[in-house]
């Protein structure tokens, strides 16, 4: 194996899975070859299977568990999306107590991705904002009128907010239904401000290249998507090919992150592998609201979006969920300049009109800035 | 809210949730507007938000769970897979302690879907086998070249194997490589007995339309596809526009049912959801193998592609996993006469030639049916 073009996985396993060392064994078999040791060798295939490259016994800082990290082929991974998300959370993620910690992937694989279009800078160039944090909000509720969508997603961009992107749950009865609506929105927005607009991306197959045409005809800014319910493959095609702003939701995605021991780093999934596919942006429920995700969580997701990847552009983090007006300074230290602050309810429930409101917690993110 | 047309999702909730009421509550608001409940009121959007139908105190069956059941608008599936999948596991992936344990759809949303097109009668009717469980096996290992897998499917099919799909781990580098190679398998298959192949299918984005042209033109009999990883409405698309067999694998599902207490049940989304999305059968690990599921579970995604589902036909349950010969009766008596068996391993170590010793396991299975 050429070890400078090797995929690192880095697992961490529970004490009930046992003897560290089979363990990894197991692993290593299991998401490549997966069958019986012996067929390997039979056909001589030894070089296809995981190679064990360190093994840590447990330690404080891994809360007790042991970690072993393994070297893969990167001809396993056929530089795609589909073989990679197999090689790292095909059959493993149907076992419990292994949790995969960390990855590397060699240049080799990560030139075969465009990455993030827009991406961190890209998206400061479109609203000349070149050093604060963004604010965000979600356009919602479900159910309520065009009309009332338009207006609220005005209002927004009235109060100077940065960037409007739908409520996943929004959804049109037909493509002509998301053009007349995301039309609507974007004529609201650019008649109050110059806040870019994503609309939610999630048209049935057929009609795939009819909504994306509507968006690109419009000149919607953007596009929000949820890569697991679409599909990562099709995501980074999308973002491939299309010259706007996509934002992804984690939709589906919690449950191989939030259950400790098992599943994939929240950071690995919703950082790496979700700029890898071309994201740039990725919406994730900051620590305290009504998710279950801790702030070195939040922290390492921002850090795999933010940090030097090969040629790959960084993204922004867009932490959202129960971000309260009160808490923006500390919000803006934690996650620094590069962020995009997406509130939600807090703005909506605001006492001021939300123009009004828009415009406290912008200059609460200038405040916070200086 | 008319509740004959309604969406009723049973949750299943950790003592760590706290109050049941206060759960439900805030998964029926979280999965529908996403917004505090006072915008809901102010917007006279109560209709949108779920219902609770039902509140299951924690019980001995339960494993001393409280239970609730809710009422969701069916038009907030949009009768289409991202919306549906949303509305079930969108926000509430992401929360500890709360696990889908049960969906019923109403006949409107069902209407909507074709189902599996082959099913279980479609490929009873393709291999002349009215009555027992069928033997199937896995295409392997990834590394050997197009002839080795050749001759491998050919052994299997001069054995009298009913189906043969490729790895999940199977994948070419380009979609000229993987016409040659499914039709290497195809003539070796076809050379020696009426066993049905199905190839992996899982192109890049670009190469969807030449792939999907290279079975079809090759005349291969189905696909088998990671509807995690190609996105479910992709999947439901491919299997309404694909006259073939159309095979799921759980590649990267299982994080969302292997952690007691939290995700969604392996029968709902093996089971349920993938035969609504077009599905003719199911692979899943048979309990006691290398994987974590329970009898009770593998029995569950069985009932769930068998049982009546409206109009949409039963589709195939194709345990795999550490099947070894001295199983086949129990396995036999555990699932019935239609199932699949998926036998991997156990068949390439065996003792005897591939083509004898697939011989010996279907003889096996035709003795436990009698």
């Amino acid at each position: 194996m050429n070890h400078d073009e090797a995929v690192i996985v880095e697992y961490e396993f529970e004490a009930s899975t046992g003897d560290p060392r089979a363990t990894a064994e197991f692993v290593a078999l299991e998401q490549t070859l997966e069958v019986p040791r012996a067929i390997v060798d039979e056909h001589g295939l030894g070089d296809w299977v995981g190679e064990i490259a360190e093994l840590h016994p447990a330690s404080p800082e891994t809360d007790g568990r042991p970690r072993a990290r393994v070297r893969y082929r990167a001809e396993l991974t056929h530089h795609s999306v589909i073989p990679l998300l197999n090689l790292l959370i095909g059959n493993v993620s149907i076992v419990r107590g292994v949790r995969i910690v960390d990855l590397e992937l060699p240049a080799g694989v990560l030139a075969s991705f465009r990455g993030p279009r827009s991406g961190i800078e890209g998206i400061r160039a479109k609203l000349a904002v070149p050093l604060r944090p963004l604010l965000a909000t979600a356009l919602k509720p479900r159910g309520a009128s065009d009309e009332t969508l338009a207006r609220v997603a005005g209002e927004f961009a009235r109060g100077g907010g940065d960037l409007i992107k739908d409520d996943h749950n929004l959804a049109d009865r037909s493509v002509s239904a998301f053009r007349d609506r995301i039309s609507r929105v974007r004529d609201s927005v650019r008649a109050n401000g110059s806040t870019l607009y994503c609309a939610h991306f999630a048209p049935r197959r057929e009609e795939f290249e009819a909504a994306l045409t509507a968006v690109e005809e419009e000149e919607i800014d953007g596009v929000l998507v949820e890569p697991f319910l679409l599909g990562l493959d099709t995501t980074r095609w999308l973002a491939e090919r299309f010259s706007g702003i996509v934002l992804a939701h984690p939709a589906a995605t919690g449950s191989l992150y939030v259950n400790p021991g098992q599943g994939i780093d929240v950071g690995v999934l919703l950082g790496t592998l979700f700029r890898l596919c071309g994201v740039d942006g990725s919406v994730f429920p900051h620590a305290g609201g009504r998710f279950d995700l801790s702030e070195a969580e939040c922290s390492a997701i921002a850090d795999r979006l933010r940090r030097p990847l090969a040629q790959i552009a960084p993204a922004w983090p867009l932490p959202a969920g129960g971000m309260q007006y009160e808490r923006i300074g500390e919000l803006v230290e934690f996650y620094g300049r590069d962020a995009m602050l997406l509130i939600g309810g807090a703005l909506l429930r605001d006492e001021a009109p939300l123009a009004k409101s828009t415009e406290r917690f912008r200059e609460a993110i200038e405040r916070a800035t200086r």
